[in-house]
């Protein structure tokens, strides 16, 4: 497996070519500018990425974006090309001397520290601090941003769906042709798998990203289909014994004796439809699960599909099960569901009850909660637009906040205290308590020591001085890591499945309260008394003189 | 002008890299060997590509996307690896044969005709239909839906934001950092440009596109300044007489002139954010446009920037502007506004009123509106979040439907009659009236003859018997050329900025209600009489037998 992922990285890096430092907004070049005109040059800062409010409505987040990060900053260099470009577009009187210096940039004097990719994540703490050269670390915000903003989302968005969604179904995403874009679709796909999807629909992020690829047929596949004339061949060999079996008159008969004990003529049944189902089985006759709401579900493709499907028995393979793509799906699926098991009582073939039945209309959390209330059949949900365009809230609206420069603190103040920044360079904790959930986040400065098991520790709201508590943690995570330092990769990011893995053991160290749909319990991040009385003394300083406001 | 446009057009080759043949869904690769293996690798096919409702609660849709599907149609070839990859992913017995014809599969008996990219386009009116080989047609349906969606839902939002704002106020595309993925950004940034946005912040999409790049500097560069000893370099030559002249001092003495006529006292400035405006003026005197809000605009911001726009006048440079990002833009606007116009007043300096306004917080159309009715002085809008994501329906449904196999016609039926096909090989005419206005589109059947300037043409709604009206254009315009036939594109589409005035003139041509933004007029869509009777009686020929439904 890893050798096949290291396969995949580098695929990827060949498709990320895009993702290069020209990828960014024309304020961070003139700002570069301006700074090194000023002899801002060897000026150090750190800077904070994070997010203010959780997406969807909900508590919590799972970061990710953080290889593609990584990615970015091994190949930061600016092209002649580049270089060309920004002196066309830049006024003309900008010193030569900077795009020399533009030319030889790179990201060797930045370190950055993160939190594992796949992990929980919450507002206000930072994902990522990065630290370096003031210029290059602010050349690096917006492309930053990019990366992780929707990566977070889209892994946020398809925890959410398999939380609702239960363990024992089956979640694909289906959304290529209603992403934003080809890369939008691409990048879906990948954080879609990593937030607890079981497969794609898209066959290049199959290949790129080594995630399972699903698929079956369209209507247009059976609408192609008119009579039973229509179909090719008919014969297919026995999966054992290698006899030639005649599908289309087994699949005739076969009709007959289900529109018996269902209920339906045979008549109302398409012809065309069962002529597709047909051709369908004789190319996957051992992957045969068919769409059945061309026509009528109740009248025409669940009769078509079963016959089939009994067919093929009588040939030795068994069919995988139905797609239904529209109409009331709690009540088809239970139909499906009644109708499998009628079948497999009449003929004795008990497996026939457990086909699986796809489901695939439009799909969003909140019809996976109405069909669960509504005791739906369906093993499998196919999710497309409301998934990959993350429609409920299409942007995760991480920033990236200076927070000190040459040592010195800085605080960005707000008439909105919401959008107060935290000032100076911080470290991150997670403290667990006895029953090994997560109680609550703390942000410290980075001088004080580390909190410690068993020891009390006081944790403040940032901005209520009357919010705080003592928490005795039973277990203490560190939450950064250095991932990037000296101009390489300084711990690996972990490779895809493990990064899915990371998001389901993270997501369990939740109390269930706060990743419940219906109003959930907010997560709580303080910060430490030290860093209280840190924020509160800067902003006395940068307060501003004349009246309240 | 061209030869740049060629030479970006190759560098968009190379970007779209990830546009191949594998981003598409699996079904239609499984659906491509069940017609290869049922014998249908001869059947040529018609589908439609279209959607069935405007976005945004609005009366029309920016078709946009062609360019990008032309060069899809013009690469499209599954390499060896994707042969390889295939063969690893689809079930162990499918023919070996299968994936050979694969190998030499390209689009050379495709041919596509579409509208022109950049024309106003309404529900049902195909905007691209794809003839050829039916397991070939299929094989494009993802990608090209992909293709088109994204850049016609961004092309439409851009073209909205365009109308709400104004002839004369500047938009500027700023998203990139909330875009779904770096491609999404890019997109964004090309069809906001089409759809009538003046720039973009993104540099990349300026260097790739050649479209317009704007951007000055973010709050992190003012907090990076603490105090005037912030400030390298307080020396700059006169524009003219090439004199040294100190900024610094210049701008203390305008700031001590400024806070009499505005009633603001110096001492309510902050000195970080002079420092800092003094050395973005000093990087970019001629470029001067300074971010205002990050203290304070009215005590702080507005000061400091008067008084280092006058010191860059005494210099011999104008100022361009300031940019506000939070609070209340409307009143902000208004001040800064008064407040340059005692300034041109106090000190006979008539273009400082004139000074640029731009404005960038969270806007989106409705913000739009509400400033206009408030009455806002903002000269240009800097548009991130909604505009890239089209947060308001961040997708568009456009769909791929069969409608002909084998010069046989296809409906796919529904329940819901707004999902019901519109079947076989047809052309729309767009018929004008004699005021120029756009009338009605018009879908006939092939084979009738086109309407005729002058001549009464019957129209029907598709499936209301009861609607139809006799429409006399006095201008006919067939909506479809040929852009893609004998395995080359048979129709160069327009280059980036011909589409763009492609689009505010094909919006001229729309009555002022049906692109207004509260109760839009629907624009009509009919069938001709001919073709009516060709959907009704087909759909009685599959209609289902049974009971009523």
């Amino acid at each position: 497996m890893s050798s096949e992922e290291s396969n995949s990285n580098r695929k990827m890096a060949r498709q990320n070519g895009i993702v290069q430092p020209l990828l960014t907004d024309l304020y961070q070049i003139t700002m570069a500018y301006a700074y090194w005109k000023s002899g801002k040059v060897n000026d150090v800062a750190v800077f904070d990425l994070f997010f203010r409010t959780n997406p969807f409505q909900g508590e919590f987040t799972i970061f990710a974006g953080l290889e593609e990060c990584l990615k970015f900053l091994e190949n930061f260099h600016y092209s002649d090309s580049d270089i060309q470009y920004l002196q066309q577009t830049l006024p003309e009187n900008i010193e030569p001397e900077f795009f020399a210096y533009l030319k030889d940039l790179t990201c060797k004097d930045i370190r950055v520290s993160a939190i594992e990719e796949g992990s929980v994540v919450f507002p206000r703490v930072p994902l990522l601090r990065v630290e370096g050269p003031l210029i290059v670390a602010q050349l690096l915000e917006t492309t930053l941003l990019t990366l992780v903003n929707f990566a977070s989302l889209m892994a946020t968005n398809a925890a959410r769906y398999r939380m609702v969604a239960g363990k024992n179904v089956s979640l694909l995403e289906f959304g290529l042709r209603r992403a934003q874009g080809p890369d939008g679709g691409l990048s879906a796909s990948k954080y879609a798998y990593i937030g607890g999807f079981d497969g794609t629909s898209n066959v290049l992020a199959g290949k790129m990203f080594n995630i399972p690829v699903r698929g079956t047929h369209a209507h247009s596949f059976v609408t192609s289909f008119s009579t039973l004339e229509d179909i090719n061949s008919v014969i297919i060999r026995h999966a054992e014994t290698q006899e030639p079996c005649n599908l289309l008159e087994l699949a005739i008969e076969w009709r007959k004796r289900v529109s018996a004990i269902i209920d339906i003529s045979p008549e109302e049944a398409s012809d065309g439809e069962l002529a597709a189902l047909i051709s369908y089985a004789l190319a996957f006759p051992s992957g045969f699960l068919a769409l059945v709401d061309t026509y009528d579900v109740k009248r025409s493709g669940l009769l078509n599909f079963c016959a089939v499907a009994l067919a093929l028995h009588d040939c030795g393979y068994r069919a995988v099960g139905i797609r239904i793509d529209s109409g009331d799906l709690a009540y088809l699926s239970v139909l499906a569901r009644e109708t499998f098991e009628s079948i497999a009582e009449a003929f004795k073939l008990p497996w026939f009850s457990k086909l699986t039945i796809v489901a695939s209309n439009d799909i969003n959390e909140e019809t996976i909660l109405s069909l669960n209330e509504q005791g739906h059949k369906i093993d499998c949900f196919g999710i497309g637009t409301h998934l990959v365009t993350c429609q409920r809230q299409p942007a995760l609206g991480c920033v990236y906040k200076l927070t000190e420069i040459n040592g010195q603190p800085r605080i960005k103040l707000s008439q909105d205290v919401g959008k107060v920044t935290i000032p100076g360079h911080k470290e991150a904790y997670r403290l667990f308590g006895a029953d090994g959930h997560a109680l609550i986040d703390l942000l410290q400065r980075s001088s004080e020591p580390a909190p410690e098991v068993g020891q009390k520790v006081l944790c403040r709201h940032p901005f209520q001085e009357s919010k705080r508590a003592y928490v005795i943690p039973s277990k203490v995570e560190h939450l950064y890591k250095v991932y990037w330092k000296d101009g390489r990769i300084h711990t690996m990011p972990k490779p895809l499945h493990e990064v899915r893995e990371r998001v389901q053991s993270s997501l369990r160290t939740l109390r269930q309260d706060i990743k419940r749909n219906l109003n959930p319990t907010p997560y709580k991040v303080a910060v430490s008394d030290d860093l209280y009385n840190f924020i509160h003394d800067l902003w006395l300083q940068n307060a501003p003189i004349g009246e309240l406001s």
